[in-house]
């Protein structure tokens, strides 16, 4: 086989895996865009609206969008208890061909009345849709 | 197509994602029982020997069953640290065919020298090896 198409076979499935990388930390971005505007709808849009949708946080949240945008809404009930939200430190795994495993750091930056500031590390469980990536576990602390 | 050969068809991936399901569990239920008798070498070796391995507590752990055994080391140094673990609230869910994630609760039940009662959550991410399931990540608090 000539060299070219042998390494050609050999590097097949790196773009993929780039790119799955790619479009998730695009993903990541737009969401800590729309906390920043307060728009907490789009933000929980990234997760998958279905009832095998899981969130844990110091309780365990079930369900699709809505479930996931009423655990925001009541955590973060106000501008200044959102903040300005940073996500850092992420890393993307491919979980075979339709999943991803995301990790990574956030950081709220607050006022003393918004709750202060507040960091931690979230896992994030990744499905690809027909709807692009979405979000289906959210382990965060 | 007779209705026989439909339902098989249907139904061909269920028995597969049930025994994943089952052999997952039957790992954790090993893990605990190894944790119980202070025997922390095998409790890690659940986890894959690989450099990618991440362990998500208050830091970040990465490495493979060295670098997690020595984490739980320094974590629970003494019998009384470890106490007496509990796994419950299990949920396994296939991600496509190689990889699965397992969520639960755990429980210390502890002296008050050992560092008192301590619970939390786990997820983990698990690969399907050579050698079994592996757990590739956990996030714990």
């Amino acid at each position: 086989m000539p060299r070219a198409a042998t390494l050609l076979l050999t590097l097949g499935l790196a773009p993929l895996l780039f790119a799955q990388g790619d479009e998730i930390r695009t993903m990541l971005k737009s969401s800590e865009a729309a906390w920043n505007r307060g728009d907490l709808a789009t933000f929980a849009s990234d997760y998958e609206d279905a009832p095998t949708t899981t969130f844990v946080g110091r309780e365990v949240t079930r369900g699709g969008v809505d479930a996931i945008l009423a655990r925001y809404k009541k955590g973060y009930p106000t501008p200044e208890a959102l903040g300005t939200l940073t996500f850092s430190e992420i890393e993307v795994r491919p979980l075979g061909e339709g999943y991803a495993l995301a990790l990574g750091r956030f950081a709220l930056k607050r006022t003393a009345a918004g709750g202060g500031d507040a960091a931690g590390r979230f896992t994030l469980v990744l499905k690809r849709t027909g709807k692009g990536w979405k979000i289906i576990h959210d382990h965060s602390s």
